[in-house]
């Protein structure tokens, strides 16, 4: 097996991009990637691409991956659109690493965009609505945020957490958000701001859930020999892993936590022959606050019912032992969903790289990324390493 | 890189299935591969699934993947929804091939499926122009249809086509057709009637078109090494490559050809180490028969400008020397969009495996298939072997 390695990253600012479309979105994340890419990497020499992509509003619903391409420039590679609701971008890039791995391919582009904020609220519910089941659940009045809520009454119901550690999730993120220039918020908020705010879907409130973003993203990656042979540095793919899970939450055991995030990070974990405790800084699904919670533990930085302590101790502040979602997260970078699992690569990209800036983790060696198809039907996890 | 073959391949039959949804035709499909597969495959040895579907009807729009492969029972393993349009299954069976030959995977359900006939007339118009390009073609006014229609009008005028030859690709694909049990038309028809129907965008009539149909279809791919451990009987997989185009047909260069069959074709026939003179039997995207005349071009049986010829003499007729869509093409055999793809490979299988009853091609050795997205925006061709 070839190893994967990603020589460059780009993304847009993530938020209300009213004035462009997805072909605009996209071109902007390819051309900030091209501007920080190593001289030797030439458009031309792009083979394939992989792109995530929901579709949401459903502006171009049938290959939109050859759409894209053409548009910046690289009409003829094999494009090939990736859905899996909001873990369409972490699965491309899943793919773009297993083409090079294959040897089929050199160098890869896996890129992400989402185009939301545009549509009515009645179009958002349907949208996020049908990233889980739209049959039994949608249909049945079950909204999405109404998943989550359903898991964090049992989170809390089982563990005897209080609703304080959600907001202290939102905290944490927005602190980090605060200082990422590309994030769809920038500005801290205090833990009374957050705890008082207006109720989505009980126990979760406004500051529990992550926004409606537009936004695009894309990582380069490269066969580990053709970027040795040009001199060109780069962060290595240690592992990757991918599971699913019934669709509709009422088939799974559990509500406390995601079978798939659990299998796709043993899998990961496995290729990479490390632990939890080896990684250095983490991209976790925070779509809502009890997701990150629930990630602590699929993840194994804590044991089932124990990941809302990291939180007490401030563990996973970006200042703390294990800091999580240094880039804001989804809660406030944003979340425009087929971009978030290419964004997380790229964070993770940046931060071995030493290029991030402001919130910066000092020695950062290893990382990882967790990326979650609605609630948790599908999940991917990869391990990055300098 | 590892080889991978095809050890299994099932399918529902074509047609419309108004009793069955996405997850009941699917399991029709598996239940199929199940009951041909060789003993010593256990579902629980699956290990990933690629499923390609358009979507249409948008009936689960988001990770359509992970419900079906739960229907089924394999509710944990990786599972993926590739979506390229028309060539969404094609684009599932080689991501499902590139896991193998990565070595992450030794077996790899690839499976595709569409439920089209329970639509009504102007949203089935909608899904099938949102395969072209939204904005600059389907709301400018272009139907599908049109897209094709456009190209063989240029056809027609550049090469002294008549419009009797359009109708011959019918007329051999309904004959094929009426052979194949799984096919949704299984009735032979006259040149005379194939000429006569009404038009539905000149110089296509409806025996031009290939039918809306609902169906499924999957196939099991394995490393050669798994399959060989086992004494299990396999047909390999030569080669395989992909292509994208621009989206809009005013973009490209040519309106009698598409670039991306040509570049996917190269990389297949390079990949194999074969040209199309070695090949036995091609299953061909015949969406329009125009296209069917169009691929014999850009596939290499034929000359610019000279495919048509190749009706004259009935070469890709069932007894000629190059069959073509024995198991009668997306026109007869129906078009479940995301189960074409799919559908064509287990064709192949089919016959090098000598298992295609009236059908049968004696001495099939080595298949060819082409499965195109929407009008060309992208395309993927596959060579296997006995």
């Amino acid at each position: 097996m070839e190893q994967a390695v990603i020589i460059a990253a780009g993304q847009t600012k993530f938020g209300d991009r009213y004035k462009e479309g997805i072909k605009e979105l996209f071109a902007e994340a390819y051309q900030d990637m091209l501007d920080w890419a190593p001289g030797e990497v030439k458009p031309n020499s792009i083979q394939a691409a992989y792109v995530g992509t929901m579709g949401v509003g459903g502006m171009q619903l049938g290959q939109s991956a050859s759409l894209l391409t053409g548009h910046i420039g690289l009409p003829y590679i094999p494009a090939v659109r990736i859905e899996n609701a909001c873990a369409s971008g972490g699965f491309a890039f899943y793919q773009a690493v297993m083409a090079v791995e294959s040897g089929k391919f050199d160098l890869v582009l896996a890129g992400g965009v989402e185009k939301m904020c545009d549509l009515s609220g009645s179009k958002v519910k349907y949208w996020l609505g049908v990233s889980g089941d739209n049959e039994y659940e949608r249909l049945a009045g079950l909204t999405f945020a109404g998943i989550y809520a359903i898991m964090a009454t049992r989170y809390m119901e089982e563990y005897g957490m209080e609703k304080k550690y959600l907001s202290l999730v939102a905290l944490k993120n927005h602190k980090n958000g605060s200082l990422n220039p590309k994030a769809h918020f920038q500005r801290e908020i205090s833990l009374e701001k957050a705890m008082a705010a207006a109720n989505v879907a009980f126990p979760l409130n406004l500051f529990d859930c992550s926004p409606i973003s537009d936004g695009a993203a894309v990582v380069l990656v490269a066969s580990r020999s053709w970027a040795e042979k040009r001199g060109i540095d780069f962060i290595r793919v240690l592992g990757t892993g991918a599971a699913s899970d019934y669709l509709a939450i009422h088939d799974r055991d559990s509500m406390t936590g995601l079978v798939a995030s659990q299998r796709a990070a043993a899998a990961a974990y496995e290729m990479a022959g490390l632990g939890p405790e080896e990684i250095d800084l983490f991209e976790i699904h925070d779509c809502f606050t009890i997701a990150e919670i629930m990630a602590y533990e699929d993840l194994g930085l804590a044991e089932k019912g124990r990941g809302w302590l990291l939180l007490k101790d401030k563990k996973t502040f970006l200042d703390g032992q294990r800091p999580v979602n240094t880039s804001g997260g989804l809660k406030a970078k944003g979340h425009p969903l087929g971009a978030t699992g290419i964004s997380q690569v790229g964070e993770i990209f940046l931060q071995l790289m030493g290029r991030a800036g402001a919130r910066q983790v000092e020695k950062a060696r290893i990382g990882l990324t967790h990326n979650v198809g609605g609630s948790g039907g599908t999940a991917v996890v990869s391990i990055l390493g300098r």
